[in-house]
């Protein structure tokens, strides 16, 4: 049964960072097939790297659903863009916060069923949410969501943080991916909304120099 | 002989490649040695994800010819540029697109022998035609070529479908190459001449909301 | 003993690559775990592309020691960043040259155990030198240092083509790697301090039309 949930949370991650990589890519003015490509990288990108860092077979290769799915999502918001009224960006944030928490979740598992310990486990699991989105930003030009300073690896750690403790407390599966996947969600959308911030360099920030530098 | 052709066009294909790294280096007036980190990571690039991607020992550790295809390309392309007149864009344009025909077919025809199918045979051609030239755009600080909004991706996607549906009659392979490398450069080429666009997204692209946005 | 020697230097080298990584990001201003991704892709990006490429098992996956590492050298740059004056920019050149001059040596030796040509080797030598810092340059949206044009891909060249010298005269292995490393980092250094240049392209960068290009 754990297959099977693992199999439908990477179809669903898959979606949600492609329509995250559609929406960037319109929104940047990228139009033909450029989409495509921008949409499969931000889709497929971190669980690539994953699969890799971990010597296993590519998730996308292995198995042809994950293709399909893509393409199903990306061909769905085009149309959606092209026959529907303009989305707020806050969309864009949510889908990509959701990709981020499934792909979090995806790394984590992936990796300890490798048999790392939980430092790897949970690096992991930031670099299987993360990258995909990092390499749409870096195609688009746009400054990362990652090194943007809201909450963003922050909302992917303790999200993380919180699938390990569910788990260690053997919690049912279904309830370490829902309580981990809101724990991301919600600290990712709410630090968009009342702009929360994690400092690690709080005294240098605050000074008055700071401009001038 | 598949073999051979195999191993002839991708001594070919990297030279192309390394050729269009070196002048999109002096373009953007890097000078000393990164030229050749660029052009490496244009020549190599592409393939090395094929064949990461695809669990294939990478192509240029296994046989060394190609290492040295790359750095005879790129030395004369700067013994060139010294001491030759200057060349119009164009031929950069026309470099890129048969280094980008001619990855397309080996990334079909590798996954082809691994065993994929033909959508994920197609994806992969895609991947390895386009990353080089992704990440040389991405290092130069370029707009990458495929997020222009030319006709790039889709002349690669072209060039594939032509080549799946030759191979399907039984062509010769000459021809399968000949046929799918002809319409990937001639598609790419008349579409820098001609203006040629393919618009995913017409109704928001024809709004007069469009420029604010 | 060699075995010990790599090991040693690894752990060396990621935290010095760690250790630039934080300081730039905290020079883009970013803030909060942005600067731990930042730092990590330094750390372990360019061993990462080296073990890919070589078909080995990830070195941070197979030992925790350098996951360890860099994240003590994040953590303690964070604290002299938050709690000791400013550095000047020189330190970052540094700190970057000696990390880049580690994983040279580190690049070549693999890829020679792996059993592969020299010219391969110093190719993987410059690429796992190079590529950490490469990925920190562009996530970070910098000219990448490799692409400014000072001698920086020339120093790792030179670093190990005096490995491999030393190596064949059957140096000690402490002497083949000191040697190697002052190489790079003198080279490095000094072309910081005064200027020196590798030009490739003399001719054009010389002539008057160039400001026009």
């Amino acid at each position: 049964m754990t297959t099977e949930y693992f199999h439908f949370l990477g179809i669903l991650g898959v979606a949600f960072f492609a329509v995250s990589g559609t929406l960037l890519g319109h929104e940047k003015k990228i139009n033909g097939f450029g989409v495509v490509v921008v949409a499969c990288l931000t889709a497929l990108g971190g669980g690539t790297i994953r699969d890799v860092v971990l010597s296993q077979p590519i998730f996308w290769i292995s198995s042809p659903d994950y293709l399909l799915s893509t393409y199903a999502a990306i061909i769905g918001t085009i149309l959606f863009i092209r026959y529907m009224p303009p989305l707020s960006n806050y969309y864009f944030i949510f889908v990509d916060a959701v990709g981020l928490a499934i792909f979090n979740i995806m790394g984590i598992e992936k990796a300890l069923i490798e048999g790392t310990g939980m430092i790897i486990a949970i690096t992991m699991g930031m670099t299987t949410g993360i990258f995909g989105g990092l390499m749409r930003d870096v195609v688009c030009r746009e400054i990362p969501l990652v090194m943007q300073g809201d909450v963003y690896a922050s909302a992917c750690l303790a999200g993380g943080l919180t699938y390990a403790a569910l788990f260690s407390l053997d919690a049912p599966y279904a309830w370490c991916i829902l309580g981990s996947v809101v724990v991301t969600v919600v600290l990712r959308a709410g630090a968009t909304r009342w702009g929360w911030r994690v400092n690690l360099f709080k005294k240098r920030q605050a000074a008055p120099s700071d401009k001038e530098q």
